[in-house]
């Protein structure tokens, strides 16, 4: 370590100077921001509030539901509110606003904390959906410990519940922690009716501007997002994603794109469908056919052409 | 501060009605549950025992192994013995059985803990399946340090032998949590025969009843599913999923689905196929063509159909 | 407990009789390895050294940046030596090497730190590229906090110093922490060009020989990746992945395999394309057509030929 310890002070100091250069990530002391792990903490705090018998928490000893809970709630409204402040002073530097971001940040929390009976009975019913539609799963309690599908939608409840409190940072922090538990990418801003499942949950995206229905059922690897974002922060605010109406079922795989696209009342579509357009009520659309050239121990057999033979491959 | 403090209480009060409304996330004092974390701390120990020079624990600080081992063996004998008590009580209330949780319990961690020597010997043959199937891989190590495949299956050779042990919920808390440490979806009820291999495992779905053979390699975004699973609970313990070959590789984001679709063995599937019917051994599928719409600088050039012209687009 | 009690000691025997059969899961005490642990808590030291003002650690307590950037700079350089040490000395056993491992490795922690400045310098784009390129995002502290393919190319970047700098298993081990935290799987050899994006970063497959110029954006999904690794280690070395030339899209789910594959300038490759041959520059590819089976209230109405009526549906 002896050459390291001499040069060390050199390495430092180049990298002080570098972070004098006042681009973005060299922003230190001008404003606070709200702090990741944090924000963290409340949500996980959030769930044991949600599902009070299912999740323990060993840094509250007290044993009465009444007094946990008041525990609890006390530490997420002090957390969250002094989050919320720094949140909004952040954005308020780009608006110069003038009202106070600390009352406006305990209205904000009051609001968000009276949500949380009707959250939960959307999770109830998210519970229901997850668990009558996964032949796999054996019991309720399997679903709320262990389906990350279950967990993605819990956490885009509460942060959606934020986002239109129009709480700025926070609830994308809240829903990329999701992101990156399940693989599953739901952004805040999207509006999702009851019983929502989704089976196998990862490799899904949701986008900002998507409206889904009620008892709407999506599998692995399925996108609603936007048709294309080549125009960037020109498009902020823009309906850019897809509306699922009530009953649709989305296999595994499938794309549904564009802001203008609607996939009707009670239609189903098949895996690895790219879907662009709006789609009638009660429509099954699956991909037709894939040709698929077969070979048996290196010899060349036949093309099944599924025009021909479609009962021999087929899609759901 | 002072507005949520003098209202927060009225918030608590109705949480704390909505809790009395006797839904499934309301349960709370009728029985006791497994613990999450608990659960997961068993499985790192585990992962432990099953690696014993790769992964360093500083609670255990003697440094005979044999110390070692008994200290990290007491401690998993201990705290799956009593999660699974809990786990057996939390079942019994469907069934009504009256034989001892607390007698079954020890059984199964006996049971459990002797299949630990066999189940290295199949994560043994696994490490060597991903060092050799990986030229990316400089060393055995690294396959056990860093990839997530490896991960994938030793979690699920561990949680598989709890399953077939009839463990509730505990198996699949661990798969879970595999599933969102590395987006490899393995339920704990599929049969993996020896020397599996998932490379850049992301993305891959394996269903309950999936049976795979020997020397089987998949690749991301590989899904061995259901054919459909509207009929939900109605389907439960039934073949949903496929059977895998000896000797098959499934290239990325193939799809194979069905409970009577068997891959035979040698068969090579390319990647994004999708098969709901069985295949005859040593059968190499691909997609045979993707007509492809090219334009280029704006103006539309060519329409390149891969009936005429296979050479310049192919699939593995 | 009893019967555990009485059976532990003979299961644990077991064990350890298994841990002599010499097999690479058994190896112990022949030379020690690196610690992923800490491999992992020096990343994230690195990442508060990237990012000043954003991430905050609590086991600094000092406030004035230059002491804080010291005590986290002696940290790195302690800690990052140490592991680089073991794993030369690790790997060396293959080689035989008589070099000194120490002083390779302090040579290799300077070098690796006077790169920060560089290192930072890439990242500061990469934010650019990515609150440019995605109408979602609110603000550049929404990005640094939040999104994955930012965290996954951050890590990326300092995980490719490294292995520029020959370092064995410590760059994997970070990159594949950055895989198990974003689905977005990057091997530390790819070379990755200025102002870099990944949207909805998941399930993305980035393999080890690819080269990535400037202002390249990549969607879900993606994968650039080798044509066939059936060699297995024999490929070792051998450039197997694409090389995607600047300026280029490509959208979910294309896959550009092989080696000898190279993208041209400005090109655009759509949703679920799958290419193993080269573009040339300018060129926009997309799925001609894919034909749909279109059923509506059980009856099927009409199968859509994508020939006959593109308008209906298309890819981007």
């Amino acid at each position: 370590m002896a050459r390291i310890e001499q040069e060390l002070h050199g390495v430092i100091d180049s990298i002080l100077a570098d972070y004098r250069k006042s681009r973005t990530i060299d922003r230190m002391d001008l404003f606070s921001r709200p702090d990741k792990k944090t924000v963290i903490n409340i949500l996980e705090k959030l769930i044991r509030i949600i599902f009070p018998g299912y999740f323990k928490d060993e840094t509250y000893r007290i044993y009465s539901i009444e007094n946990n809970l008041t525990m609890v709630m006390e530490d997420v409204a002090y957390l969250l509110n002094k989050q919320i402040v720094v949140a909004l002073k952040y954005n308020k530097q780009d608006e110069g606003s003038e009202t106070s971001c600390e009352e406006k940040a305990e209205e904000i929390v009051l609001a968000f904390l009276r949500e949380i009976p009707t959250i939960r009975a959307y999770i109830e019913l998210d519970v229901h959906a997850t668990f009558e539609g996964d032949p796999a799963a054996a019991n309720e309690a399997e679903v709320i410990y262990s389906y990350p599908g279950l967990y993605a939608i819990t956490v885009h409840r509460l942060a959606h519940a934020l986002y239109k409190l129009n709480v700025p940072i926070i609830p994308r922090i809240m829903s990329e922690y999701a992101h990156s538990e399940t693989g599953v990418d739901i952004h805040p801003g999207a509006t999702i009716g009851k019983y929502f499942f989704i089976d196998h949950a990862t490799g899904v995206v949701i986008g900002e501007t998507t409206v889904i229905g009620e008892h709407v059922k999506i599998y692995q690897g399925v996108t609603l997002g936007a048709l294309s974002t080549r125009g960037g922060q020109s498009l902020r605010g823009k309906r850019r994603h897809p509306t699922i109406e009530d009953h649709v079922t989305i296999y595994s795989g499938a794309s549904i794109l564009g802001g203008e696209t609607v996939i009707g009342e009670g239609s189903t579509i098949g895996g690895n469908v790219f879907i662009t357009r709006s789609v009638a009520p009660g429509t099954q659309i699956s991909v037709k056919n894939q040709e698929l050239r077969i070979d048996q121990k290196g010899k060349h057999v036949k093309q099944i052409d599924m025009e021909e033979d479609d009962s021999w491959f087929y899609t759901i």
